[in-house]
């Protein structure tokens, strides 16, 4: 019989975000009047600003006629979406075609796997967005899961904690092939200033290692010195791969729209090309992603598509900062929030899901388990703050209550 | 330095449609005035049905609206979908939550052989779809590519010609874990009977294989007795998995929707559930096809959006009906054409690039080499017959004058 891949029995219990939901319709059956308030999976409430909803609209409607429709495009997406990225987001740092559009950057993460094959050695920000993890574990670059540690056996693990202000020691840090770095990060909500992102860059530049840096919340940067890319970094287009996403930048969550970029000055050893290799798996993985969506996400990218995902971002950071002020005046120890839509709580006498069972059983909110994100994340709760105002205000008061 | 993964430096060549599209180019670059039809890629080329074109721009629309919004949903899926494909087109053989929704075959492909690792062998029909073969090469579950035969070591070529009306002799195949199958088949554009069906499954199930029955093409098939899923024969449940697609069926080609039926009666060695496995695998890699899309797919299946298909798909039969008479009427040997939108025609004194650069250069004709499909298809060409009417017209007058 056909054997199962033993790299996915690997896998540790479910993923996290099913496994709260899980719990959540668990309270909901003995509670079935309770009013669940979510804050645990990031997931975007506010409608799309008006100039994008209507051109994904007339780009499905136009599907209909004989002038409008259109069949496979490029799979590395449309040439005008590549370009108005590389222009607007990259200030023309790249070229259109290091540009490649996807459907969003979980899947970006498995099709890297894929290009980079099992063979490789990863580092990870310890707490981490959990699928860098469980994919390079169901492709088989890690060994077997270790339950004394809550690791992978042959995963770095970069300790990010606010002892080292959630920026990783390098110094005493193991030479890896790929080193996984989200900024904004999910989940601490923590930012690398530039100084630390030139410490990334020098260490991957010495180390001859590849980092795929995640920006899906770059949009919600702040602070004007945060860097919004690691390619503000001079060199970072020899050792880094961007990931960028529509999802929590204009509200596509469910809509589905991302990009890599992959330069050209990219290489592998021997010289050869990563972007060559990019254009291969993505091409025979992926058809591209759908043409409606494209043509949405070219909006977004439109003044008027910008002003409107502006005033998105100041809703989301405005509940982040009512949340925030709660847990503050209340004396716990709480970081993110400033440049990103999560704040990550310190719970010092609950492990994470002892103090999310008793938070959804005393306030009825869902938040996300720290401990989900990597074992440096037991202790913390996260708190999303998509939401609308009302329920914000409603958690406020409840967490006023309860805290 | 970071090592090339050596799966990836395995391919050859390009993929075979990028490399159709550079030739075209290149032809165009020589003689810019040249009016190309592209009989080439399978694309479809009529407007979507009216009532699924406003069914996706009502979709979009109401994203920019508070009570329409929504975010993610689930990965597998909208439950509502997944019940009306279980019911409309698997007349309920399956509960809704065996069939995962996706963005298309190609990219279930890609992941389905995520799910399986690279420790298991694999049966190609030959001709096949480039992207069994190519992803299965980048995933290490083949071995290097052998220049004489044409051939990747490690994969099992399942002949399919006219000698053996494109259904493989089984007797003497040996047994692999999966066996990719593909009915109506593209390139050739042939059919698997019932009693054909009988007996694959009945070899799967004698060598305990896993069957990845593909049906992109499901609703071209005109003829009653033809199976148009392979689980009509009892017991495929327990050795297949099927994919299907809105693409050729419902013009979604630049759309995005597919699906995967993994029923929960397929096990692995011991017991395990490939359904447990494959729900773990789809919904780590994938965050769900565009909640548009669905909405889309949702009335396609409605009895409007089906009338509508339906149409097209009369549409595309007359086509290729046009073009087969053309090259039966010249006494060219032609293959498929009746129950699919693929002629399978036989050139038999050129190479299938040979013919390809004549065409070309003679009639300003783009089609498909069939070697591009594995070396079985050396010799013959493969036509499309997507295309709008005076294009297909066109095409048959200057095949008239050249053949």
């Amino acid at each position: 019989m056909v054997k199962r891949n033993p790299h996915v029995a690997k896998l540790q219990a479910g993923y996290l975000f099913p496994e709260i939901i899980r719990r959540k319709r668990a309270f909901l059956e003995k509670n079935p009047h309770a009013h669940v308030i979510n804050l645990g999976i990031g997931d975007t409430t506010e409608p799309l600003p008006a100039s994008i909803a209507q051109q994904l609209a007339q780009s499905a409607q136009a599907l209909g006629t004989r002038e409008g429709y259109t069949g496979y495009g490029l799979e590395e997406g449309q040439y005008a979406l590549r370009q108005l990225i590389a222009e607007r987001l990259y200030q023309k740092r790249f070229e259109a075609d290091e540009v490649f559009i996807s459907d969003g950057t979980n899947p970006d993460i498995g099709r890297l796997q894929v290009l980079f094959g099992n063979q490789v050695t990863i580092a990870v920000q310890d707490p981490s967005y959990p699928v860098y993890i469980d994919s390079a574990v169901i492709l088989g670059q890690t060994g077997e899961y270790h339950v004394p540690t809550r690791q992978y056996k042959g995963i770095t693990y970069l300790l990010c904690t606010p002892a080292n202000d959630f920026f990783p020691s390098l110094a005493h840090a193991p030479r890896t092939d790929l080193i996984y770095f989200c900024s904004p990060n999910n989940p601490t909500g923590a930012v690398a200033t530039y100084a630390q992102l030139e410490e990334l860059v020098a260490f991957a530049r010495k180390n001859h290692s590849i980092i795929i840096y995640d920006t899906a919340y770059a949009a919600y940067i702040q602070e004007k010195e945060i860097p919004r890319s690691i390619y503000e970094i001079p060199g970072a287009d020899q050792v880094a791969i961007e990931l960028g996403s529509f999802s929590k930048m204009a509200g596509f969550t469910g809509v589905r729209l991302g990009w890599s970029v992959v330069p050209k000055a990219l290489c592998f050893e021997e010289g050869y090309s990563v972007h060559a290799d990019w254009t291969r798996v993505h091409t025979t993985l992926f058809n591209g992603a759908s043409n409606i969506v494209q043509a949405g996400g070219m909006a977004a990218l439109q003044p008027e598509g910008q002003q409107g995902i502006q005033a998105l971002i100041r809703f989301y950071m405005e509940n982040v900062r009512l949340l925030r002020q709660t847990f503050e005046e209340r004396g716990y120890a709480v970081y993110g929030g400033v440049n990103a839509p999560y704040l990550w709580v310190h719970f010092p006498h609950q492990t994470s899901w002892q103090a999310f069972e008793a938070l959804l059983e005393k306030t009825q909110i869902v938040c996300a388990p720290g401990s989900g994100f990597g074992p440096a994340g037991e202790n913390f709760l996260r708190f999303s703050a998509f939401g609308n105002r009302a329920h914000i205000l409603e958690a406020v008061e409840r967490l006023r209550q309860y805290l």
